[in-house]
């Protein structure tokens, strides 16, 4: 069946947002549609000016033999600050407070569509920086990890704290926790990585990134190489944080128990 | 600015896919291109036939002031049983045996691209459903609840093990391990869910099915509904299994250690 623009536009927008990051021969489409390779190249490229007027993505076209088209999946500012905006708001109310100062998130961290943009934000930031891996830890990073992971089309790697049988063989280190100073111990299967491999380190929360800086430890021990870090939100505090050069969507400047007010500000992703 | 059709072909398809399982009024589409409901309602009926055709899921039309459309994924059979092979293909492979007869699954909990179809799996079985919320234990069912979340458009709610200070008020039971028989214990966030809810049960793996029963007295305790149990791979074993009426892709039959074999078969999905 020989197939219309019209019908070949709806299927390729589709196929492109569903493998972000693969560089897709035009003759695979010229294929699959029963169309020359010409009329390919017109659809392509008004999905590509739709992508880009739209703030879907790009669409970047790589010519020769071992050519094709590419979706990198990048959000406009625009949209990166409606996505800052709305988890500030969702975050400043009071009853999201808990003893000790910290706040509920988990709900944010369990809203699929909230996390599928989330997660579009940090891949644009990351979409030139060749990743390979992306590394959080259980729990709570582990959504964020993936929603990144789905729009740069790599695997995500969970550390654990503890030791389970169906991990297979794992390195483990100790480190010192920001807050409490205490040690603690953080936990990878050994199969996750191979050595060599650049890796986006993510979690929902950092205060002095004692657990970030665990995970860069952890990842030096696979002798892979930090491609970046990125945490939704970021707590002010006073002493010198052990991790730099990081993305964070919300800054928590201060929280008051008593008058049970949070005070916020974006982060410093821009 | 006026758009084209094809322009509106593309966005059109874009945010349908971004937003399944919501209804979305034809004013709204209308509006955001200039363009008169009659070239809209043409747009979303080459929308639809192509989604159907191309087996990419279903686009229901709702009549009538309060009407509009909704995009289902809903993936056909014979792609279902295309990611069944994959996974029996994929966990066929000896050196995934580890001690104890369980196996190495956490590459592909790991890999965003067939997590996403298994999802769309589970989502396309569970698609008439009305599930409310996705229901999984830490740490491994998580990147599953995940992908049928972002298809089913619901929110994931996590269970642990232990008491998290950044959970806020909980609610636990205990609960006896099906293999072990060790009473365990579930922890849950109080303000998980609602009372009323039908409830999506998922995990990796079962065997006797004490997490998934532990789940189901848990969300009892929140006055919520049991919708549905999926897994990836069920093991097959000699005692009645504690939950019945569930979905599973793989089932595993058999381990042999000192042959280093695995038997597997498709699991009761169809």
């Amino acid at each position: 069946m020989k197939w219309k623009r019209s019908e070949r536009l709806v299927d390729m927008t589709h196929y492109l947002l569903e493998h972000p990051q693969q560089l897709i021969p035009l003759t695979f489409f010229a294929e699959l549609y029963q169309s020359a390779k010409s009329s390919i190249s017109e659809d392509l490229s008004i999905v590509k000016d739709t992508f880009e007027e739209r703030g879907i993505g790009l669409l970047v076209t790589v010519p020769g033999a071992a050519g094709g088209v590419k979706y990198i999946p990048k959000m406009p500012e625009e949209a990166v600050k409606e996505v800052m905006q709305e988890l500030l708001k969702e975050l400043s109310h009071s009853d999201r407070l808990l003893p000790g100062g910290y706040l509920f998130m988990t709900d944010l961290l369990g809203n699929p569509e909230l996390m599928n943009r989330v997660g579009k934000v940090f891949a644009s930031a990351f979409c030139d920086k060749e990743i390979d891996v992306i590394m959080t830890v259980a729990t709570k990073g582990i959504s964020i990890a993936h929603a990144i992971a789905r729009h740069l089309n790599v695997p995500v790697v969970v550390v654990r704290r503890d030791n389970k049988v169906t991990e297979g063989s794992t390195v483990s280190i100790n480190y010192v926790s920001g807050s409490s100073r205490r040690i603690q111990t953080m936990v990878l299967s050994k199969r996750s990585m191979q050595s060599g491999q650049r890796v986006l380190i993510t979690d929902d929360f950092m205060k002095v990134g004692g657990t970030m800086n665990g995970m860069k430890n952890l990842l030096e021990e696979f002798d892979c190489t930090l491609a970046g870090i990125a945490v939704l939100v970021e707590a002010e505090h006073l002493d010198e944080r052990l991790v730099d050069d990081y993305y964070s969507l919300v800054k928590l400047k201060e929280v008051n128990e008593k008058d049970r007010t949070i005070a916020l500000s974006e982060g410093n992703y821009f």
